[in-house]
């Protein structure tokens, strides 16, 4: 098996067995770009190390020699020579650029011998001592993990000692003693002296990124990417060249176009006389391209040129390392540029217009979720530099927000009504009571729940940004103040700042920049829409939250959760009232009180979503969702509907389920109480009635939500249709409407002939049928799936991104069944998943009509649709 | 469309259309015997009634009209005739004999003009008026629906007021005063006078038959014995014939065997002078039949061999009505006759000697749950006669018990420590911690909790006699009295009896009788092995019920579940300080603890089941339900463990669940902590080798449960292999053993190609999977479940009945699957559906191996498991 491959036989396409780095290593030289010769240690060597316990076989090790000895041969240096000695780096290069692996180390093969004779080649001793010292230091930071700050110390220690400040003006004798320090350190720390076997420093240096593969950040990284485990890392050993010795040389990075904004020109920047690891530092300031121009204009122009070549080889913009090692210009790295989405777009629709890419390779290129920085207000990236993180929860709904602190949703209320416009609101967690103050609230903090609580979901539907799950802080409600696990503290009324993107929290105020949407974006989008198969609904319950989406391109509502609607303050009342009542005609009596109030929000809905569908979904929780928990509350509620407190109370009793998601709800509570189903339907038709007569076109169609089998679905028909029937001869007036159902539950999959038989749409609701297929409640599976990441059982999370091979299968099997009874039947999704790239690829493949998603995921869904058609095309 | 027949017109495979009387007793005609002529109104007429909004339409009126003509003219009688009237009998008569139906009116055509053509024609005024007498009675009651009281009540009156004690001491002109007391009342409590039409009065006694289709006994009979909602009922019309004329007439019943035992032997009774209601009532006692050899001997002989013409006609033990007209014989009835299993049985085998039927008739004549008679002692019938129900909760364990009262497990362990030997434990509901009393008590009875809460499942396990959900009675535990609805209390220590079987409750000693298994039980089940393919294996956790079930037939154990060995004193205190473990040093600590128990108890188990396999599930519950609830137990827990209040409190606190059903359990407990299933392995195998050096041959299968993923599966089986394989080292011995799984997550089902890949067998774990196929939770789910029922949405229980189209379809697919990739896998089944007839047949339809259940049900699932073979044969 082959596992160590020299630059000259790679190409860009191998990445899989070079990484990323090493096959556009391998991919610069065949096109005869000036590349320091190398080679790369493939992937396969990772996982083969992984496999023996980490340890490095010797077919791996001898193939390294082996490769070492044709680069000795090409330079014409040798390993430890005393004459010409070869320096090589060691770079980490897995399939996708990662963070939190091993960058590099320089100056390999470095040792006191080496450095003389480099001093002595160079006559540079300065140079040459300064190389030995950085190997040294770099070797016992990422090779063998030592702590960095003893050798940094070491060194500020020993400037402050001869009343140096600058690095550069240290003398070779200077830099000498350093070295003695630096190893001796070196020794005390490690129980060994440094190796100056410059084959042991290589071997030692690779095992070290193949560790890195697994710190916790870069398995994080992978978590949060979906990159998976065995795909592990390469590593690329290259010939050194030196942007240090002089001022004929330096060193920079730079993008063949602004990756910021998009414009085409080269943004970049260099320092004379640096290696690489100077730029990053960011001690001196580097200075822009364009200097080079006038102090080295041959490599300028050469650099130009070669940028040139590489992004029409390559297609797309790219993300540049070189070297100038006494005027010779040298490529260490490229790669297609991270960017923002506006850059993105920008290049992406340019390039189109240059004819470098195609529409399709235009949409391919954008990750849909990058959309969202497009759609909220971000914080001043200036501003944020000198701002400090005290928290970091879960970038639970995405944007920036800064305001004012309040605890409570009855004190965000009241500092609105006193006229605070920005607030911030902060709760253990929240429940449905929370509604109001979410819906004022700027931007909502909690600190338990994860990516799919209550206060996620609902964040994300308004568009609002959200951190949760923010487990370090400590919120003390009663007293109003916040803690950190440092003890910084903040009290209501006091600015916070939420960054909804990264799951940062500030304990001050952070600029914020307004969102702007170019021209560009509208192209893109446009362009999205042309190829994509599956419409795009969303999950709006309010008017407000359908006016954006539509302005998103929404192509109707998928979803409406009426319960929403009840949670008012009025409302709420006598939807309780509904709750308690003791009989029939009590139950009707406050259902009638709740009529008007749903059928005005559905004149709304329907107002903004002239000539679409909307999907109203009928009343799903439990009723205990809506009751109060407390004693105190049961108290209140009491006496404000005029009962017994005992009353209340065994009334919550005898409502309470072990096992509430499971319990009695969606249509089984039409089973129970026909009126409310009665209710709803009114008021749905009642309102298309009353839009229609305004010049509206409503297109109205119910979802019975929960449904397991056939009969249930028919029994709540019919109540709907007897409904109906009556309101239409009542008002002489009459609209067409539509009978479907939400397909959430496992059984209702299998029985999926029989209820198309007589259901007009079906609507996946993916996140309770994801909770049924596993068998797992999304509220307690977050105790437990860590252990399962962790313990790689599970590589992502379902609720993210669909289970193609359990509700995926399901989901196949019932539309399958569907189409057989009902070849026409409208199939959609509404679950969280209807805004995510991979889940609407898997829709698309399975032949669904629509996709639904929360408002501010419309165009992220219209361009991953639109890639999923593309892709499907492809295969 | 045909909606009535004559008797002239049917069969006995007409069942559908006339009801089992009707097409009886139209056979009964076509065989030439003795049978008064008539006709039968159909079931699709009831269903017609049903469909028109309980309204008989004019075509049946019309049709029965026809056919009253007809009967008029073979009979040579009139209806409401002056010279020879014709009087008819009304009876319901449905497809299945269904108690709670309206039974019978007689005399039906008779009116003030009839009774003195009758009374002129019979020359016996006295029978005439009391004929008419009963009609207006019996037509009061069971066709307007007037109290009974009402008019039995001035009955009685009018008797003392003449001073008369029999009813046949009342003259003529005393039955013509009561008529007109009668007719009055009527006349009070309708509204409008006593029908003297006689077409009116066949009509609307029709209707009533019609309309006690849906009595609620009717529907709750019904909703008992899965009999369908459409099948309707037929009403038979008859001429009577009158065993009251005096002493050459007479009425009674009789089986051709004795119901009872079984014995081939003429079994009845009947009464001199009297009518059908008369013998029922019990006012004067009947005769033997053997009695009328000496009274009516060529009646008699001419009986005898009507009953035997019908056995051998019926091939079955037969149940018939009789009058006795002037000393002619009629046949009113006959339909195969109920009996008890123990009979069931005997006639069966009997009727295999004699030639009459095939083995595989005999096995398929007997309901394979009646067994369970045999199995458990049982109430003598004649002590039961005079005692009184005071509440009746479910059968939820079936038997019956008698013992004094005790209401914790802690008085229940006392009193038996204190000698007292017949121990009931009553509960508001029970929960694992009362295992232990539970073990002790004969019986068990609670207030809350279905057919399969934990009392019910837990007690039909250990096969103890257990009446649930008794929501009629109110435990008050602290001052430990029982109270019943009317007031009745019975205290701690005083004598309870309770019938398993019917739900009946006795606040009294009742007499026990030891259940006694003929020789012919065994013929009979040995029968059914001869003919069964699937195996049946039992549900046990201790060596005492698998001692039981291998007696019973079982095959081997299909599922032990571990945890219940967890509850005992002891070992639930080392479990507990496994659970607040904070390290995994001290969780094993705690582990090694428990170990010695589980092992000892595999090795009962292996031995009771020496050769046979052993599947042994891991630990699958929640952890907290191992936890205390209450304050005061969670400090006593702090004491014992030596540790605060407040840990143990937080502990708790932590590992509440909002949905437990679908939280921290089964295999995913093995993911979070390896340790137990690392403990578990070794006790498992431990034992096994233990025994084998004894001579005992152990077949251990370990069973993972909760996959939803074969990720999941593949950790948990490293885990296992890899301690076994450690284990066999140390003790320098081996056993083989099998690792599978339980499949109870619908994701399981739609993965079951990946995991049967891996695992050796599946046992489909209906219970749960039911649960999340539904997504209904069982504990909550009789709250909405009963409105399901009313409503006609749900026939059968699925938690009782294998839902064939949702959980079955799933089981289908997955075996099909699992087949395909391991075509040697061992599939079964362990829910509770296990020893349920119809789950049984679909289990054997699908192609499982075997069933597993509960060690009183293994007759039952032997003989279902026959019929299931049988019944596939045929088709």
């Amino acid at each position: 098996m082959k596992y160590v491959y020299s630059f000259k036989e790679g190409n860009k396409d191998m990445r899989e067995i070079l990484g990323g780095k090493g096959a556009n290593l391998a991919e610069m030289t065949s096109l005869g770009l000036p590349v320091p010769q190398g080679f790369t240690v493939s992937t396969e060597a990772c996982n083969d190390y992984y496999k023996n316990n980490l340890t490095i076989s010797d077919e791996v090790t001898s193939q390294i020699f082996e490769k070492l000895s044709e680069l000795e041969e090409i330079t014409g240096k040798k390993f430890g020579d005393r004459e010409n000695p070869l320096l090589v780096s060691v770079r980490s290069g897995a399939r996708a650029s990662m963070p939190g692996m091993m960058d590099t180390i320089l100056n390999l093969g470095m040792n006191s011998v080496v450095c003389e004779s480099l001093a002595n080649k160079t006559n540079n001793r300065r140079f040459a001592l300064d190389s030995y010292r950085r190997l040294i230091q770099m070797y016992s930071d990422v090779v063998m993990g030592l702590p960095k700050g003893s050798f940094e110390g070491l060194f500020d220690e020993y400037k402050k000692e001869v009343g140096v400040e600058l690095d550069t003006e240290l003398s070779p004798s200077n830099l000498e003693e350093i070295i003695r320090r630096y190893k001796n350190e070196y020794l005390r720390l490690v129980g060994e002296e440094f190796p100056e076997d410059p084959r042991k420093q290589l071997i030692e240096a690779v095992k070290a990124v193949f560790r890195s593969w697994n710190t916790d950040r870069a398995k994080t990284y992978r978590k949060l990417n979906d990159i998976p485990e065995e795909w592990g890392t390469a590593v690329n050993v290259q010939s050194m060249v030196y942007g240090n010795t002089g001022d004929n040389s330096g060193t920079g990075v730079c993008f063949t176009r602004n990756p910021a904004t998009g414009e085409k020109k080269l943004f970049g920047e260099f320092l004379i006389n640096a290696q690489g690891e100077d730029v990053v530092a960011g001690i001196r300031t580097p200075e822009s391209i364009d200097k080079l121009k006038d102090i080295m204009p041959e490599c300028y122009e050469e650099f130009e040129r070669i940028c040139d070549t590489l992004e029409k080889h390559y297609k797309d913009m790219q993300d540049m390392e070189f070297t100038i090692e006494d005027r010779k210009l040298y490529m260490l790295q490229t790669r297609n540029g991270k960017r923002t989405a506006k850059a993105g777009i920008k290049i992406a629709v340019d390039q189109v217009r240059e004819g470098l890419i195609t529409r399709n390779e235009a949409l391919l290129r954008i990750e849909p979720k990058d959309l969202d920085q497009l759609l909220h207000p971000v914080f001043d990236e200036n501003d944020l530099k000198s701002k400090k993180v005290v928290a970091t929860g879960l970038a639970a709904s995405p944007g920036a927000a800064c305001g004012r602190l309040y605890f409570s949703k009855e004190d965000v209320v009241k500092a609105h009504d006193d006229g605070v416009e920005d607030i911030i609101l902060v709760r253990e967690e929240t429940s449905p009571e929370d509604i109001e103050g979410m819906n004022i609230a700027r931007g909502i903090l909690t600190v338990r729940g994860g990516m799919t609580s209550h206060a996620a979901v609902v964040a994300r539907g308004m568009g609002t940004t959200c951190v949760s799950g923010c487990s370090s802080l400590v919120v003390d409600s009663s007293n109003k103040v916040i803690r950190t696990e440092n003890g910084e503290t903040l009290r209501e009324g006091e600015y916070i700042s939420l960054d909804g993107s990264t799951g940062n929290v500030y304990f001050e105020k952070v600029k914020l920049l307004d969102p702007e949407i170019s021209g560009d974006f509208e192209t893109f989008m446009q362009w999205a829409d042309d190829v994509r198969s599956l419409e795009i609904r969303v999950n709006a319950d309010t008017p407000r939250d359908a006016k954006v989406a539509r302005k998103f391109g929404a192509q109707g509502i998928g979803l409406c959760r009426t319960e929403h609607m009840f949670f008012d303050e009025e409302r709420i009342f006598n939807f309780r009232r509904m709750i308690i009542a003791p009989t029939l005609e009590k139950r009707e009596e406050a259902l009638s009180k709740i009529l008007p109030y749903q059928r005005e929000d559905f004149e709304g809905l329907f107002t903004e979503m002239d000539n679409l569908p909307v999907i109203i979904r009928f009343l799903d929780p439990p009723l205990h969702e809506f009751l109060p928990k407390k004693e105190s509350e049961m108290r209140d509620l009491a006496d404000s509907l005029g009962v017994e407190y005992n009353f209340i109370k065994e009334k919550v009793n005898s409502l309470k389920e072990f096992n509430p998601m499971m319990g009695h709800r969606g249509c089984r509570l039409d089973v129970t109480y026909p009126e409310i189903a009665r209710m709803q339907t009114r008021a749905v038709l009642e309102a298309a009635i009353n839009v229609k007569k305004k010049g509206i076109t409503p297109i109205p169609e119910i979802m019975v939500p929960l449904i397991g089998d056939v009969k249930e679905f028919l029994f709540v028909k019919a109540i709907i249709d007897v409904e109906a029937e009556e309101l239409f001869k009542e008002k002489g007036e009459s609209v067409e409407y539509k009978v479907g159902t939400m397909i959430e539950i496992p059984r209702a999959c299998v029985e999926s002939d029989r209820i198309a038989s007589v259901a007009e749409f079906f609507s996946y609701g993916t996140n309770d049928l994801t909770q049924l297929t596993y068998g797992f409640s999304r509220d307690d599976a977050s105790k437990f799936l860590k252990d399962y990441y962790d313990k790689k059982i599970f590589d992502t999370d379902p609720f993210q991104s669909i289970d193609v091979n359990g509700v995926g299968k399901l989901m196949s099997i019932s539309s399958i069944m569907a189409r057989k009874v009902r070849p026409d039947i409208s199939l959609g999704i509404c679950g969280e998943h209807g805004g995510e790239k991979k889940s609407i690829e898997f829709c698309n493949k399975l032949g669904l009509n629509y996709v639904s998603c929360s408002p501010y995921r419309v165009p992220i869904a219209r361009l991953a649709a639109a890639q999923a058609a593309i892709k499907a095309r492809k295969n």
